[in-house]
């Protein structure tokens, strides 16, 4: 495996099948990470463990992925200067609203740079962005994956052109 | 002055003029507390500090108040066996609804006992039941307080059937 | 069973499936309770009465859910100097704001301890805090508890490292 | 005065500026009423009491205005079969959308008549339509300040299709 | 059947489950009524027209319906000098936020009696309560009524002493 | 076809079930539209080129439908004179709020003309009506659609006053 | 003046300080409009009148302004086939919340073009984009507004460009 | 000055008193920056424009900061392999709910690091990081300012302890 440049940390395994998304295309560029549960307030002292040693490791980013009153990407980003990204968990209240509010309304000082509520994969570019800032390799990979998106929305539209609405649902 | 039963910890000291409430009423009922500044992301060791020793010191509650993304009631919880009261302040966004939302909806383990939006006062009287639980004096001091509330009430209302609404309006 | 230190209060039948969570952790560390039906609305005298009795019955904390426009918790603390802990129940309006809003917002004097929306359990252990803070053989229990949750973090990590993301959702 | 038929009840004189519009716009009818401070919270006795003697005393439909956690509409309306109006009083959170949901989202059984947040004349005026209902004096002057109403509007258009908006607005 | 007293009327026969309720304890209490469905919107001649005739016919109150931007129980308000009791009905946005606040937030002058979101039930326990005001029969209905509701409470409470909570909920 | 006068775009083939409906009801007037798949951030180019050349194709109105962070309607009507209709999709993230929000709260000098959460059925109405503005025809076969309206709404409550609630739900 | 072609609405003078804007704009633009207040609730008749009315009169567009449970673009839209654009006027909850729903939320069959909460101005812009849909002179009219935009957008940043943002900001 | 490597944009000159505080957060690092307004609405060639050039520019992060119907940091970052930074700016609306959920729900593939309301320094803090990541130098500078921001709590705290909250504020 490629190097590990970014940590994926998630406060429970239930936030599993929404964070594997960062993971999954981070794979898709080729680009090395870890993926950890740990949470803010059930395992503090290991939490704080893992963001204190994330820059010893050659960690570039950290996504932090949490529902609810969700503490983890402020917690860790109180704890390392790199940064972090969080995503707020769709939780079973309004959708995630307590997640989005506890995760983007961070104090003066200490930033997360919050995706979507759900967005896992979002986080995955944003962390490849990030990396991509200084590595000219990851940055055209972006630009071809911009491409791609531009692309596949181009394929839908001409196939909706060519058999109209009716016949592109039922298709 | 009394022995030290509550502490009263803030994210910054801007939340001071809310938080000393907690203190005031704690001096009425004559039980000791400590305050103390300690934000949960710019000094994230100390504050741990602080919750792990809470304890060891003799105290028997802690009060936390903070604002926004508010997570130095669950950050305190997450590290004390105690019982830890969340006072939500009043932030520039919806009137503190991320604050509310970021203390009460705590994941399941951890529990924050959450009072309303800037209710430090009502934070202090729980403090005070919570010492009273297991203090009768404390829980007669309690019981003499609320007796107050329903003369207060009551000699408002006098007032009111004297004077009429015209008269107590503009007394 | 042993000597009934809690009393658990909600408005409906309804609540049960969510309250019961609170009667089973009190049961899991060997606390004593009651669990009483008794709605503010529909019941507002035995209610009062329930209130009014509970110091001399030799219970130490009361916890109230309801739902909804959800009074109870707030109309049983206006009647006993005891801590009250209030679950607003998930009612199907926004996913129980109303019933959030009803019980956390309280007046200046009358404070409750509000956990999150369903967060029966939390309730439950935020009561076993409270007895807790004067008992030091239930705060001894507790701080074995927080152990035991970090550790089934580790352990939930450990098999995630061991088998990877996808291995471990195919589980 | 005339016989009281409608009772106002509030929970803090803090209510009254906005309650006293109910009382003046019975006084206009010429409708009599009680005008009472009594909090479902701290006094909650003198509440009870006073809910459970209003048919007694010949009262036909309470009003009653509180804030945030607004019992005190609910917790009169469990204790009187008269009908009750619920005037939300604007809070320091969200305007009131904790005192608009804590009395208009009343469980099955109890329902409270309520009104828009602040909106004590419309309660005055809900009264007045009620007791209207049975009483075709009461109602012939609704129809009338309903005209009144009506003609308010069209003298104000026609002032201002004399002077255009210019000057309406600079009158 | 009974003489007529209350007009039930929805913007649309989607209503009818949710309005139906109103009927029910109408009939339990064997006061008369009529139901219709009649648009706001779509067929806002024929809305105005019953609103005008409703006294006419001897209506006492009336229970209007909707959802969305849900306009008719205060278009109906605006042309009838009778109480009108708005119904939020559940919509598919934010559970109905908007059928409730373009109900209860009426202007000065045309108040409408707002209960809770799909609360047919409880609009229709409102109206009894109304002509109970001035209808001592049907108000000694309403106080068996609750009687019946407390009693429901009791008896349930206790099935659950009896049985617990174990053998309650696998009842 | 008739000649396209209006032009349906939508930011994703998710949002087609929806949007058919706007051409389903042009359809039935007989007006000509064209339908377009092109997303606002993914094929950012296509969509400027689309809006800027929307009036040299003799197209009247625009309708677009977006979801989430819903920026396409705003996108083209930064691009053309023309009026555009914005259509919010529900997200899965409080009905659709997010949707709404960012679409009718479009800065001074660039409306979109703003529907309810999914309703492209109003969404081409309203394009009808715009174009009925300018064409007697097209505003006729409005006021003909309108009656239909009134009488389906007739229709259904004549089947009710003949079968009574009961009838007609379990018809 | 020009012949009118867009009439204004609002629902009480209060809103005129707002509602203006959309006259101020519709001058700019030298077409002609009128400018009434008529209530939906307090002067229904008159109201609906007013909307049966308005195609006979010429108009082509309406405009209506209304706050709270704002019924008026609604009630107008039932009644007449000419687009109705609707401006939600800023309230006293939640900045206007009430009164957007209340417009937008439409149900199929009568839409409301709506835009921001007090966009009175982008009212009037979308009432010029709707006749100039049918009428070149007064498209060409708008596009030459845009470009105005875009250049005064330009000639804010050359001088942010010439003196930084201190000079900017101290000018 | 230092070369330009972060990018501010903003959508009007309105932001600006907000969007300097990242300005000023990059020259207290010691990192160039440029500060451009271009609204996404007003000046959309010019926009667009701005964001396909700024990789060649030399820059390595955008903060892009708008309100209401905020679309400026989604519109660039359609255009841009870079990592967009959205600040979301206080409205007159639900204090910029309408700003944070029109910046931060982006869909699929197209992220925009999101800040919390006019946290506009977090946002400099946020890129600094992000260039921080490849670059000790800058990580060092951000060690260093976090460790000032810990002595900075320590320091208010020291004089809290000493002067007791009276005299702290009263200072």
């Amino acid at each position: 495996m490629a190097e590990k440049l970014v940590g994926i940390v998630m406060g429970s395994d239930s936030d599993l099948p929404v964070m594997k998304e960062a993971a999954e295309i981070l794979e898709e560029f080729g680009v090395g990470y870890e993926i950890v549960i740990s949470s803010a307030h059930r395992a503090p002292e290991k939490t704080a463990e893992y963001a204190r040693q994330a820059v010893a490791k050659g960690l570039k980013v950290l996504i932090a992925g949490a529902g609810g009153a969700a503490h983890l990407p402020g917690v860790i980003a109180a704890l390392t200067p790199l940064p972090v990204i969080g995503v707020p968990i769709r939780s079973s209240f309004m959708d995630g609203l307590d997640s989005l509010l506890s995760i983007v309304q961070m104090p003066s000082g200490i930033p997360v740079a919050t995706v979507g509520v759900n967005s896992a994969k979002n986080a995955g570019l944003l962390a490849l962005q990030i990396i991509g800032s200084a590595d000219s390799e990851i940055r055209e990979k972006m630009i071809n994956y911009k491409q791609g998106l531009a692309e596949g929305v181009e394929k839908k539209n001409s196939l909706l052109q060519e058999k109209g609405y009716k016949g592109y649902l039922s298709k």
